[in-house]
């Protein structure tokens, strides 16, 4: 296709495809005539990554390249791979300090695997100092809640990764990770809503 | 107490306790002397929230206002003052257009009550529009893997309102909202990991 149609295709203005190939994020078309170059459904997917994570999701231009370098190079490690590109996704948290006590006892009252250089771990620690800030509970009952939801939903996530080569895993698990928690977020928000309008309703 | 232990407890500077007093967000402290007032537990929780809400979350000043509007003076509605506090939280979406296909056929295939005006449509609509951007699925199985999870979630969640008053429901909406999401977007990614290093250990 020519560069007026994987613009229209993807969403994405032919001036930010130009910039994108510039900066080497997409590979250039195949040269077809002096002025014309080719492009193909690789181009179209890899738009659609960069379009993603930039735009949807907000992700800076260097944490963008972070992790397409990871979809281009995966190394042997899949566990690895995947934790550094679902790293380079927000919330952004200073990593700085070295022991994540509110995280670390979380983790192990939900029986989870516990690797301190998981971004996911400083991630949740934060989020465990604020509600303790703003005087929420965290009590063991409470990140049950959480943690058995979100480990039934991570296992249905995951069942299509088995069988796919690293790469297509690696940008299925970054998309996956960025794009289903909005859905989810939203989804929580109407579930509020939902019943709340119930309740009035059967009052 | 005085502003230096509210500012201590609360961990916000003494310079933005002035601040937000001065900009009518905190309450005046009771004048005890000529140089020194005297600030109670309202003030502490009340810079809990502001702090939650601004430092935490991110949200932009006018939102924050916006916030303490509805916690200050609810309206004789509690379905309609929750809708509108959970709809000054982030993320942001358009809301110019007024349908939203995708969000409603999605809320139609999971039973849930539909209120246009409420934000979380639009932020649905968006957020499934990324997803059909990107490639990725969102099949009525997919969407109910999310929705059941989030309506379990959300049921429990709400068990703790009955019974407040209602401006102490609506802080503890907000602050609920904005605060167990990224703890719960954590042990997603926490429970992939999980889920990935069992995987592998396995083969």
């Amino acid at each position: 296709m020519k560069i007026s149609e994987l613009s229209e295709r993807s969403g994405v203005p032919v001036a930010t495809v130009k910039f994108y190939i510039r900066e080497g994020m997409l590979p250039r078309g195949e040269a077809v005539s002096a002025t014309r170059a080719e492009y193909g459904d690789g181009h179209l997917a890899r738009l659609r990554v960069i379009a993603a994570l930039s735009d949807v999701r907000g992700l800076p231009l260097a944490r963008v390249r972070e992790v397409l370098a990871l979809i281009d190079a995966p190394s042997d490690e899949p566990v690895e791979t995947l934790g550094r590109a679902v790293g380079a996704l927000p919330p952004y948290v200073a990593s700085d300090r070295d022991d994540y006590p509110l995280a670390r006892a979380a983790i192990a009252e939900l029986g989870l695997t516990y690797d301190p250089d998981f971004t996911a771990v400083a991630q949740l620690d934060e989020a465990l100092r604020a509600l303790e800030a703003a005087g929420l509970d965290a009590t063991p009952a409470v990140l049950r809640r959480y943690g058995d939801a979100m480990r039934q939903v991570a296992a249905e996530e995951l069942a299509p990764l088995a069988g796919m080569p690293l790469d297509q895993a690696v940008t299925y698990a970054v998309l996956g990770t960025a794009l289903y928690e909005p859905v989810m977020l939203a989804l929580r928000r109407l579930a509020h809503h939902h019943l709340l309008v119930a309740d009035t309703r059967d009052r």
